[in-house]
């Protein structure tokens, strides 16, 4: 595995400089674009790396799903009162089917789901930032992972069409807490700071049947987890989800600090990152790594 | 898998009447609401049956994937030229999104997409519904399949909404035969019969790797089946193919006859059929038998 | 006033180049683009023109008007069962409005809005085409106005926007005739042949209460002529009626054949041609004569 | 003119009971909705009033006028840098629009376009509530005019939706102040307290190519006045702006206190009001005064 890994950074290298760092905050447009990592963790505990696997970046997205777990953790079913789990059709940030369908968002890894998600942690943590970074330490077994507040306060001001979105949610009546304040922690979540290895690892349980190996806890029902992957499935790559499923065939998220997660259910889970984005706002280098990790291996689930 | 299939038959059997049979055209509103029946195929040939399993029905956008699986045939990675593989998030005959995308539908299993289908397969065939019929029959190992023509003509005289999106389409230079006879031909391929059997049948190589059992044909190459199977799972069941995903976990297509189809990689297809629809337009009982099943067997792929 | 236009022509003149001629159609692309001409009809019957005004040009759109006037003629009030008059807010042939809104069209001005009233003439009489033709004539006093039928033939081939539309309102039930031959009607009324006098003779009535003073006969009641100024003053020149009434402020209705119909309430009819469009699809020299011309003459209603 | 106006406020006094006084915020919605008064006051000074015409109200988007008045008198044609003046076709709190079209509002009506003048007047007044009040209070020739801080306090508390549609514009660059303190202006000038007479006077100037009587100050050239009342005349009703100008036939700005504002160019200003509205927002027993005072004495500019 190991030895394939780097076969497969060597073979999708020459693909640096086709895509375009995130560049509409300082802190995101400042990292050089041709690093290129990938970890894969089996259900084992083995760990395989290569290439920048060590080197932390932002998570952004990737960070929705670790709220949305938290969320089912605590309230269950009860969450799709307040959003769906279908594709959503439209760009991550679009206004025009949340005031179609009036302020339900259709699933919480488009911005607005995901504002509806930490809304509904906000009511239930006394201080959500911090449950969610302890969270996240116990799913990676990394205790040095930490928010990124340089991140924080300029996602904070360029924060106008998120707060646009969780205002239109409010006038709907679909959002119950402070915006500024639900809005502040959201860029927290994206702020995480982790590494291709503390990804993969953390993700291991939704691989497992939502059972965490080395943190030893069962972090999601069997059903849960399967679940969860089928909404990463249909809806984990912004707009390009439906070329995921047709390229790689795998439940993954995507984030534009250029990390993409994915999970082989039964064996693996798995983070690539390389910081350029294609034109969906996902990591070009990294889906094209994927795409050939998952023909090599047959690690598509259809 | 026999008791089970009856069992679960027997679970679901009282969600009848809670349902509406589709009832646009009269030839599908005569239908006996109350009808059920479930078949399995196993890749190694075994067949399970129960219910209504023998009684033929009109199969509608299940069609659909036999004619995307003859595109792939003679024009491969070509179709992508005209349309995508993505999750539209609109209604299954929705102009919305066809005339801000310029003619483009998002995938095959939207009405327009299936009318694009059935453009590229026009300009292809001589006789496009004789070389569909004769695919499906030997799909399915069944000669005795046929279009029911009352059907046809009653969809036909129904035909304005599917019209205008064929005329928008040529509007944008993407439909490049007479409207009309594309028309008469998707509405031809939707007028299919076959029961439950037939289709378990039919889907088999999309279980197998591309490879029916019983007409010893490769169909599709082992990744051209995982790329169909990929577009069921994202696309599949109209505006409901997250809620599949997250409550059955498996590739699938539906149609408003009442038919579900779906695919266990590496082990099993499956049709499933009850003409009562839910407000998405697919099977009531259909997807709750096949959630059922899906839960008892273990069978999401996620 | 012969003297003012003359005056105006050639200060408008140098903008000619900057637009350009509607080429969607060979018939319409083969007009030079250098032509410029003007009439104004007041309503003691003086005639003033200069430039082109001899010419005769594919009305197009203009023609929507005489058929809304046919169509209340016969049917007055009845007619907004089927469609609006409020402002659209988007392009001529868009089609998002009408399926969000049912098929109904936001006013009779818009290709759908015009196609509905096609489809109430239709039912109406016998000879739709012929009753226009002979309507027309009458109203510019001019027997030998025409219907240029190679456009007739040249828009029908090119029918599939206009086509789409009439289908999707007919599978609203908001189309009772045979779509194609009504979409060729409508092709036959744009392609009426008149020059700027019958532009300007034809729309008289518009400025004096609904009489027509050389044919002696009371067109429209007083209160529907100022209501048909009402809907040409909001919806008349695609979507720029807002700038028209900002920079021009009259009724007006213009066509991609260059014209442009104002009306001045009370006192004149007028017509201004140019070929060349701006981006909105009207004549770019013909609004900015018509600008000047109304600030000179102090003609705004506003 | 004064028995006219009584005349037909009995006329259209029985249609009270048919509208609904608008609700969204306790202070709005704690008016009795019987109450109805007009003032017609002419362009040599007269003033002729009926029913509740000394009774003060929430004048609402009526402001939406003034602040445009304020705008193009500091800033002149540069506004439309920012926003348009084509009707919307649109409800008046849509964001679909303001996201397709890159957060550039269409009009100045609509909110979206109003909270950009109320931006760009943040820029160029050191105390825009002030500067504006008493704007108003020389317009209507009365210092008593002030703003209902019980209406501003409850519209800033359900902000959500002017909210998002100020962050959205804020996301696309159209928007340089603090959102909070714009809306918060906003919502001053929409809870100015005036009555019919107040209104007709402040009005007055728009009838009289741009010369306010009372004041003796000429506020707006003679050529920006038609400007203005073209815009209210496309624009000025809401989703309805086509159905007053083929009702009543004049420039009009409505508020959803049930006040409606009518201009008669070269004549009179006129404001009914009553409280109860129509489903699109306007006050159904002042739409109907309206209509047939403009009936009764022939005043529609068309």
């Amino acid at each position: 595995m190991q030895a394939l890994l780097k076969e497969i950074l060597e073979e999708v290298r020459p693909l640096i400089g086709r895509g375009k760092v995130a560049d509409y905050i300082p802190a995101l447009g400042d990292v050089p674009g041709s690093q290129l990592g990938i970890a894969v963790y089996s259900n084992e505990g083995e760990l395989f790396c290569a290439g920048d696997a060590h080197t932390a970046f932002s998570v952004q997205s990737i960070s929705k799903v670790f709220s949305l777990v938290q969320a089912i953790g605590h309230s269950g079913e009860d969450i799709w009162q307040r959003l769906g789990h279908e594709p959503s059709g439209q760009p991550f940030n679009s206004l025009v089917q949340l005031e179609f369908e009036r302020g339900r968002p259709r699933n919480p890894f488009i911005n607005a789901g995901a504002l509806v998600i930490c809304d509904i942690n906000q009511s239930r943590f006394a201080a959500p930032v911090l449950s969610m970074r302890d969270f996240v330490r116990r799913l990676a077994g990394n205790p040095e992972i930490a928010v990124d507040n340089r991140v924080v306060d300029s996602e904070y001001q360029h924060r106008a069409r998120n707060a646009a979105a969780a205002y239109l949610m409010q006038s709907f009546g679909n959002f119950h807490n402070d915006v500024e304040t639900v809005l502040r922690n959201y860029f927290s979540y994206c702020a995480l700071r982790m590494n291709c290895i503390d990804l993969a690892r953390a993700f291991c349980f939704l691989a497992n049947d939502g059972f965490c190996l080395h943190s030893g806890e069962q972090i999601l029902s069997s059903r849960q987890t399967k679940q969860v992957n089928a909404i990463m499935a249909t809806s984990g790559l912004y707009d390009e989800a439906g070329n995921f499923a047709y390229r790689v065939g795998l439940p993954g998220k995507s984030g534009v600090g250029g990390g993409i997660v994915a999970v082989v259910p039964g064996r693996f889970s798995v983070c690539v990152w390389s910081p350029e984005l294609n034109a969906a706002g996902n990591s070009l280098v990294g889906m094209a790594a994927l795409e050939l990790l998952s023909q090599r291996i047959g690690w598509s689930v259809f």
